[in-house]
């Protein structure tokens, strides 16, 4: 089996939203019209390399974004668990956090994830060669937020008797609850959003993604699902002839003319923007990942009505549905369908994916509307093996986190989930004890509920939103009557 | 202050009993008469270096012994996770799992700490440097006994659904109590005996440990503990004169003449004795460390009778209780006061004690029957870092491992503590939960109840044992009831 770039491509895009890290940092955030003011500073922490054995004692400049403008001494710290981008991403699209620090006088802290953005430990050359990335660890990044909160308890004026309660976002959902697992003397609790802590081989059925995805355009109209579905078989018998790839680079304004050897990293594209879009299907109008409409894949599928329509039609459909995530703005000149988005040469995240965050992604054209590719292990393993020198690891996630063991000690952590969010599938949505609550939101995308307060928010999430701050002040209270401690909010 | 090799000689010995291991492996085990059969297989598991990182792809051999001669599928693990020693010591000197392994049908592993006994990740250059040494931590041997376990569950036929308990003395008991807090999804409970697991910088009182050593010594006979105190101006005085100094080498039987620049080491040579036996003041014969009588203190206080006489006359009685260590069995030629055990040239405890497990020690002649020697964090750390290119660590171990806060999320570990035991100080002596219990056993010494039953074992040692073994056997029980398994105990 070949190494599908897609299967990486997607958990990159998707997970790792490394594509739109950097116009989400520049673009102002119109959506939060609502949220309070965002007064923050930008700080470095002088971080160990390796905190785990004495080889390497180097060390680096982690960043973190600090905002202490409604904190006061005793008062909470909401911590985000930085995952795998440039921390202003995170901490423009998590306005939860920033629209409710203020009721519970909590200081907010966004740390930048180790290889990411600036917190680069070895510079340009960190993601060079194993000498210098093999530091990129989960194992690592939870103990960089360990020794962080840590010293800035005892830093801090009035920080020491501060609870703290860790937050994250996919990856960084995955990450809080892990840090509460494996540190809970340095917090109180965790949100955990549209946390896949379940997606890792031996536990997950790898179709879980793709079949969602489907299920999401279908429930606009199994039309809509069904022409996707059919394009497949059309695109390959439009692109046998020369006059077919022509067809097909002007109906999707290609920038290069498609070529045989090309045909299925088109195929790959296109498949990529599908299972993407089902996790910013928002109810507000984004330009997080690109300029695109409230529930963008409605409007795709008021393109897809036909899916019996001869070939040339349906695709000219495909691409229509296909431009409102390419060209929603209509300012792109034309598409790319090459990988052109790594610019470090190897991205961080798929590196991370291909040894300890192993996520199996599959298609079966059976319970999904895509062309069937299969997921094996040895294969993947053997791809990334070539690609980084180093190969994937089939149980460590489980081995040190516990998979659906996650259970057995921990207590305060919630989990959330959109049950649009494809992520949804190997995430915890049942709750599991007292206090590991699992709490479902019909309809909502990718951690939907760390957005923003929107205008268009179906009260489901507002309700979800209104929980998960109820549970959270719960958590602190008990600390605080625990502690003998006097802090209202 | 200098870096007094006492301290650290103080805890290599006692803490790791590093230098006795060969004894102990050599000599049958007379103690055990009523012990059952010991069967046992020798295998080596393949191991890696580094469990957090992929800069280094290294692994290496750890050997481990296994007994299935009472196990039954299904049938529960007994795990002893090997501490800072040859594991062959650790399995002789753990009969409470031996005698009890066949009322449980339980398999019986020990497992070899790195860097210790033949597990040695690269040889004998293992503690050469830091490149080698560095891999040389508590992280470190935790996923190595993860890694472990997870594999034995998978490939031996029958342990799939096995429940595993962990268990450790000492060090190896601080290991047993950590393994459950990071790893619950491997193991359903933890023994950890005379585990000091609050013996860490900022959370303890470095006198502790004389404070108990000097309190079983009176406990014998306040003249007792009012002749070692008196003893080190007395041994100063003499000292003086050349004939002081021929004094001092015959009554002490020392294999050199002394010197007057030797005296620090001969002072810290005695105190170490004194430091020492309290640990091993067991109630039945032991040739564990050297051929000692059944509690080898009251002995030695046979000796001490006479605070107040003479310095020559108190030094004589001094030098005899001093024999009762060094020579009970009638065959010691002459001792040497240098520290000359460390074969290695760097004794693996030493580097753990001076990185990340920093266990304050210290003298003030008040609380204590010793010369005062404070205890000074960057002084302690300055010295290490002038031995292994690396400081200690002031915070680790707390951020790590929780200190006081351990009883945060934990459930299912019984701390036991010997309370005549000096390093009882630094262990948990109150019950912090329904399931985190506390067991005190008056009267005994280090991981008393880890040994075989002997004759000799008072009341209270047995019932603690039979509580331990209570409250393992409800452990097992709920699991076996949670996942519905049939097997009878």
């Amino acid at each position: 089996m070949k190494f599908s770039p897609f299967f990486l491509l997607v958990i990159a895009i998707v997970l790792s939203q490394s594509l739109f890290i950097i116009d989400a940092f520049k673009i102002p955030n119109r959506l939060n019209s609502i949220s309070k003011s965002r007064d923050f500073k930008v700080k470095y922490f002088h971080q160990k390399v390796d905190h785990f054995s004495y080889s390497n004692n180097d060390t680096f400049e982690q960043r973190y974004l600090i905002s202490t403008e409604h904190w006061q001494p005793d008062g909470p710290i909401w911590f985000y668990a930085g995952n795998e981008g440039d921390i202003f991403t995170f901490a423009n699209n998590t306005g939860f956090m920033w629209d409710n620090a203020q009721d519970f006088h909590a200081m907010i802290i966004f740390m930048e994830h180790r290889y990411y953005g600036t917190s680069m430990p070895y510079g340009k050359k960190s993601l060079q060669n194993l000498s210098f990335s093999g530091y990129l660890t989960v194992e690592q990044a939870l103990a960089d937020y360990a020794d962080f909160i840590a010293d800035i308890k005892r830093t801090i004026v009035g920080a020491k008797k501060s609870p703290v309660i860790v937050i994250g976002g996919s990856y960084g959902g995955m990450l809080a609850s892990w840090f509460r697992i494996k540190y809970p003397h340095l917090c109180v609790g965790a949100l955990a959003a549209s946390a896949p802590v379940l997606q890792f081989p031996g536990i997950y059925n790898c179709n879980g993604y793709s079949h969602i995805v489907t299920e999401d355009f279908k429930n606009y109209s199994p039309k809509c699902s069904q022409s996707i579905r059919q394009s497949w078989n059309a695109i390959r018998r439009i692109a046998k002839t020369d006059d077919g790839l022509k067809f097909l680079s002007n109906q999707f304004e290609l920038c290069e003319q498609l070529t045989t050897q090309q045909l299925q990293s088109f195929i790959d594209w296109i498949t990529d923007i599908w299972q993407t879009l089902p996790m910013i299907d928002y109810p507000n109008p984004s330009d997080f990942l690109a300029k695109l409409p409230a529930y963008p894949i409605k409007m795709v599928c008021q393109y897809l009505t036909e899916p019996d329509a001869d070939d040339r039609q349906l695709i000219m459909n495909i691409a229509k549905g296909v431009s409102v995530y390419t060209n929603y703005s209509g300012n792109t000149e034309c598409n790319q369908i090459s990988e052109n988005n790594d610019r470090l040469g190897i991205s961080a995240w798929s590196f991370q994916a291909c040894t300890e965050m192993v996520l199996p992604l599959c298609t079966n054209g059976v319970n999904d509307m895509f062309e069937p590719e299969p997921w094996i292990f040895n294969d993947f393993s053997d791809d990334c093996r070539e690609r980084y020198a180093v190969g994937s690891e089939r149980y460590k996630a489980l081995i040190m986190f516990g998979g659906k063991h996650i259970g057995h000690t921990a207590t305060n952590i919630i989990f959330s989930n959109g049950l649009r969010d494809p992520w949804s599938a190997g995430g915890i949505l049942e709750t599991l004890s007292d206090t590991l609550i699992a709490i479902k939101i019909p309809g909502a995308c990718h951690h939907e509920d760390l957005r923003s307060q929107g205008p268009n928010d179906p009260k489901v999430l507002l309700k979800a939103r209104e929980q998960e701050l109820e549970i959270i002040r719960g958590w602190l209270q008990t600390y605080y009557n625990d502690n003998q401690i006097e802090f209202k909010f």
